[in-house]
């Protein structure tokens, strides 16, 4: 499995609209096993991303789907940027979709 | 809801020993909608934690379950240390068990 935790952080006032389009550009992500987007409890602008895929290669055709490819474009303005990014390789845990 | 995203460090050569008892001692657990265990990919003795729970007293009762408290004695010999640790609010997701 592929897995990846990240942080964006958003425009000032944006993170909750940030937060909204990134949940509706990940229904139906082939191969995509756990998606969790979730506030910074400490940080009021930062949103932490953590994601398991079946492998790398099913994340990287995500990022060619159309719901995905609109996701970011509406979503671009919003992001001031990106803090700590980590590749991970899942082994198991609790409700990944097989 | 409620989560954690966590970076533990395993002493030298256990880390598979360590995610081995940390995969053993999580299922079932009252309010957990998810929950992943996962190498880092650059650091060999790395082993990142995801998790989401529907509420922080949900996760602190996990801590009392037998099988979680059987799983923090196995594998408290083999953990040399804690990296970085954030709690987080998950706002949504694929495959959060509800």
């Amino acid at each position: 499995m592929f897995g990846l935790i990240g942080k964006m952080i958003a425009t000032p006032g944006q993170r909750e609209a940030l937060i909204a389009i990134l949940l509706d550009g990940i229904e139906g992500m082939p191969g995509c096993l756990s998606y969790v987007v979730a506030r910074d409890v400490k940080d009021e602008h930062a949103i932490w991303i953590t994601e398991v895929w079946d492998s790398k290669e099913s994340h990287s055709a995500s990022l060619k789907l159309p719901s995905v490819q609109a996701a970011i474009a509406k979503g671009k303005p919003l992001i001031a940027g990106f803090g700590d990014y980590v590749t991970t390789e899942p082994v198991g845990g609790v409700s990944l979709t097989k």
